[in-house]
């Protein structure tokens, strides 16, 4: 990490690229860092970048990405440009020796993403990917139960993020969306288990050219299963996980701002054949748990500053985020593998060399 | 149907057999309904059907199926046994010129329920199925509504139906669960509308030997899809559909007194290229409608005693019932297909012959 | 206690006089428990009462009281007639030794139930009030509770019950749903701690000639605060209790049968003038707690069920039932209070010798 | 109106005084309003005005009151400082030509109300008063709908607004929460309906010197009855409003984003006396409506910018803004006489000359 760029105390000069839909919040958790001092919003149109900044800002405003890259004030830069642009807008930024971090996905491709991770890892540099869901306090907070063991050995992961969504021009609902749930579950996997296959389903409706609704299936090493349901079309608006364990099952319903977390200590236990007596193997031994639910006071924070701060840790420190380019990375080959997939009609497909099964 | 047992205005003699989990609501609605005098009630443990009925009944109790069926003041029966009991009870009945209604699902295979159906084709019987939820307020009013276009064009059916549920000794959740999931799926879909193909995906978990939680796609004809999750492992109860179309979607909460069903003037059109002039076919042009929801008044009645209802009825008539044997038999169908899925690690199922796809 | 009744482990003969509303549901209960042996379903209208009991019921009907209490195998009353007509059935039957359940208000008047109170007492017979709610899981959880002092001192309970409810030809909102609420504050108020006070506002509206909405306020002797919201003419249920205690705040939601009881540990802390020093008495210190919420796994189980066997055990032990004919007058002084109050413009009204503050 | 200040097309000169808990919100939504120019944020406390602006503003800061009232370049100020400083910063302003939006409520008492309206019509200048949730589409819409008569005849309006607030040093919860609660009710009631008198009861629990819970009953010159529960001390957040008409009812839950208004077409009729025949006026005759419920589409729009453009148009036309000095008065004068209740045990105190019932 010798040849990253020298990081004071000094806040950091950043520049934000991409002042449309998710840029002004970059902008804004920037400015209100103190890690970080904001330099520059890019936009090809510079019109809508001003809008962004307001009429009362200092912040300085261009079309020209080389422009911000040749500012010396400028050590890192956060890229909310569409996902066909990540490549070279992230490549040219590691080039000028800018640490960088990218809106989700990673990059259009997972071969894409790859040239950005060895990039930076060549060059020393930060590389981060924005899953922003990950930096929220009941993330946070489902993380360290799993990795704790709180629940036991997991089960099943079922998430819904469903809603009257954006129907995107150029990606289907699954990359839309499925980033957010498939980056939550790499981040809160206990370590060593992790996904090996996925299937992927889906149904156009409305003659949209692509999946509006889909569902993925995902075969975990551990034999368990995580599956998620995306949809751009439903008039209610849904975003639940039900975590189930061996001690325990949380579900988060994250809109539900009063009880995001609930623990249930209920579920159903079955005796293994070792525990039981010659004649018991006959019968399977089946047991109700039907304890209290504790939802967790969790601190209102919002995601996008823990994430920017997490950022400013990553490039102070040269040690990866948490989401670093390798989850971004890991991501891309599900959604990939999903799509391969969803061509096939829905056949297991391995993540490693995405072979059918 | 001139075959059909003379039927009058006299109440029709029934004879519940099984006192199990399902046997108490039968022996209360048959009691309950003035086209019904309830006979007898039939279990192999006569102790448990003395308790079902109380202490203070003149209903008659009998561990002995034939003294049942050679009363001839019984003209129909009710059978709440293991679904593994279905074929030999009801064919004992049918051929003793009883009506037949079953408990779902039909039969344990369906070969055994095509054997059930056929029997009472020939004999001229009323065969139905007892698929409680069909005749729900919410679901007869959501088959008016499919029925009659008001949703326009079916997209897609998630159905969700999740519990910390009785985990069978001799069957899995899909065979437990889905079969209400599925017969509501077959009571709704407008005519000519049906399911080509499913693919399954279930997990164990805790160990029972069979899949506690488990997942549905089915392909339908229309291009449409309908999805469905059931769970036996979940600490929340969740029992949700949605319905989308073309014109509107509507959401069903069984769970949710006040409010079981939703139709939401919300939605997504795209323009097809037939309306579109050389240029704009370039870009799809996609509006959005965020119209009010309505939530239509239901009126409270007991499902059962509506299908009872309705099991007087084609009786009388000699009609099939809304849910007679064979829409028990479609359901069937897909259960096994389903469960043939399940074995070749979620691969699409064609209906028709069962074949891979 | 000597008088009562010589008791045995035989059932007890029960007679259930009054076959309207609630009547139904005391002949269910009463027939499904052990401890009670169902003789007579006894009202003025014979054919109400032989519809209630079904075609298939051994139980006897008759529309004469005197038959029933003439009965020496009846021991014992239930009464679920008009509550004006509760002071001559329930004297009649205490007269003929019968021991007496009524459903609630225990009478019409705080008068008339002070001689139904006094009658039992002259003759060791056991009078209890049928205050269901007192029975369900979540209330006896609150009495644990609170009487364990779990939520430390008690600041205030608000209770809303609010539905599309009866308008009831003889009595208003308040004697129709607030003992419901009265009966509940009674029986969980900790020890020593009881209403002195009270007040009520009410307004008609749809010109029925009584109050449909009403609110009543009453000061606690302990310095607390219990706010009641009863209320026919909403078209949405609510069912809801907060109560606030010094160290927890609990709330229960009647209708939500996954979580009836919440408990939070979250609440407004002051210090108190002793703890602080010379300076600090200028500020008040506040601080806020922000802890977890649990919710305790309650067994379901009808309400009723739990009452009935309460009115086994009072009778068998001659020792008072948890809600005995005093608690049915203490909630009888506060509805005639508040019935003062409303007259009086809503000035508050003290339940000793219902003064006018 | 000939005396206000000469007002162009040009965006208004406007500062903020207060950099506390409100005036942020203020500056943004001034900042993004293009009928205003934000000239000065102005806080006895300069750092926290710094603050509130961030690194990149290019508005100017300062803690002399009077600077900011001698800038010609002001033509407006908005005050968000403490309630008690709103007569002399407001008399101030208004002195100095200066148009004048005040946080609610209006002022410190009603005299003090009655000061600053008087002033501002001598001066012919905008006083008004930032009633936040007027402004909401929930509220514009709630307001349209009873103008309209769309409810029919108002029957009843009960408001909850608990939540764990801030207890306050200076004033009680009715100060602190129920002017948001008469601020509404004062802009949806139909013309000519109004309420009379104030009934207010409340605890204060923690020891913190004033009422912490507090119940408001109002009456109201049409019969109807307005009843407001606040509440500091909930661990639950609720904010929800049933409005009770004769022909409709509307419950408003402001927390749940995705069904904010539900239109109920429930209820009761009671038959009026002229309606019924002379032997059916010794029967009430009551029937029960169970229609549907409608939840209208609202657009989403943040009700401070809706309030700020509602400031610019008052300004610039001259006309009374919709929550105007006055509206703000009115608010005063029943919370003055709540408290005054308050003293004597929940006496019903008259609007009008505040006297005891």
């Amino acid at each position: 990490m010798t040849s990253s760029p020298a990081v004071s105390d000094k806040p950091i000069g950043i520049a934000v690229i991409g002042a449309g839909y998710w840029g002004p919040n970059l902008v804004r958790n920037f400015q209100g860092s103190t890690a970080f001092r904001l330099r520059w919003l890019c936009d090809l149109d510079v019109e809508r970048a001003r809008r962004v900044l307001g009429d009362y800002s200092t912040v300085q405003v261009t079309d020209d990405l080389d422009t911000v890259l040749a500012d010396d004030a400028v050590q890192a830069v956060a890229i909310a440009t569409p996902a066909g642009t990540h490549l070279p807008v992230a490549l040219a930024a590691l080039r000028a020796g800018k640490h960088v971090l990218v809106e989700k996905p990673l990059a259009a491709t997972y071969d894409e993403g790859r040239q950005l991770v060895e990039e930076a890892d060549r060059r020393g540099l930060t590389l981060m990917c924005d899953h922003t869901y990950c930096y929220t306090p009941a993330v946070l907070r489902i993380r360290e139960l799993l990795h704790a063991g709180e629940l036991g050995e997991l089960h099943y992961l079922d998430s819904v993020r469903i809603n009257l969504g954006l129907v995107q021009r150029d990606i289907d609902v699954i990359w839309d969306l499925a980033p957010h749930d498939l980056s939550i579950l790499d981040f809160v996997l206990p370590p060593g288990v992790a996904p090996v296959a996925v299937a992927a389903h889906g149904v156009d409706g409305i003659g949209a050219g692509r999946s509006c609704v889909a569902y993925l299936t995902l075969a975990l090493n551990s034999g368990a299963i995580a599956h998620i349901h995306v949809n751009w079309l439903s008039p209610v608006k849904i975003r639940t996980a039900i975590i189930g364990g061996s001690k325990r099952t949380l579900v988060w319903d994250d809109l539900n701002p009063s009880q995001r977390l609930a623990i249930f200590d209920r579920g159903v236990d079955v005796a293994t054949p070792d525990e039981l007596g010659a004649e018991e193997r006959h019968d399977m031994l089946v047991s109700y748990r039907s304890g209290d639910m504790v939802a967790p006071a969790l601190t209102e924070r919002e995601a996008l500053r823990t994430m920017v701060e997490e950022y400013a840790r990553a490039i102070r420190t040269g040690s990866p985020a948490l989401t670093d380019g390798r989850s971004g990375l890991r991501v891309l080959q599900i959604l990939q593998a999903a799509s391969h997939s969803l061509t096939k009609g829905g056949v297991m497909v391995d993540l490693e060399g995405e072979s059918e099964r």
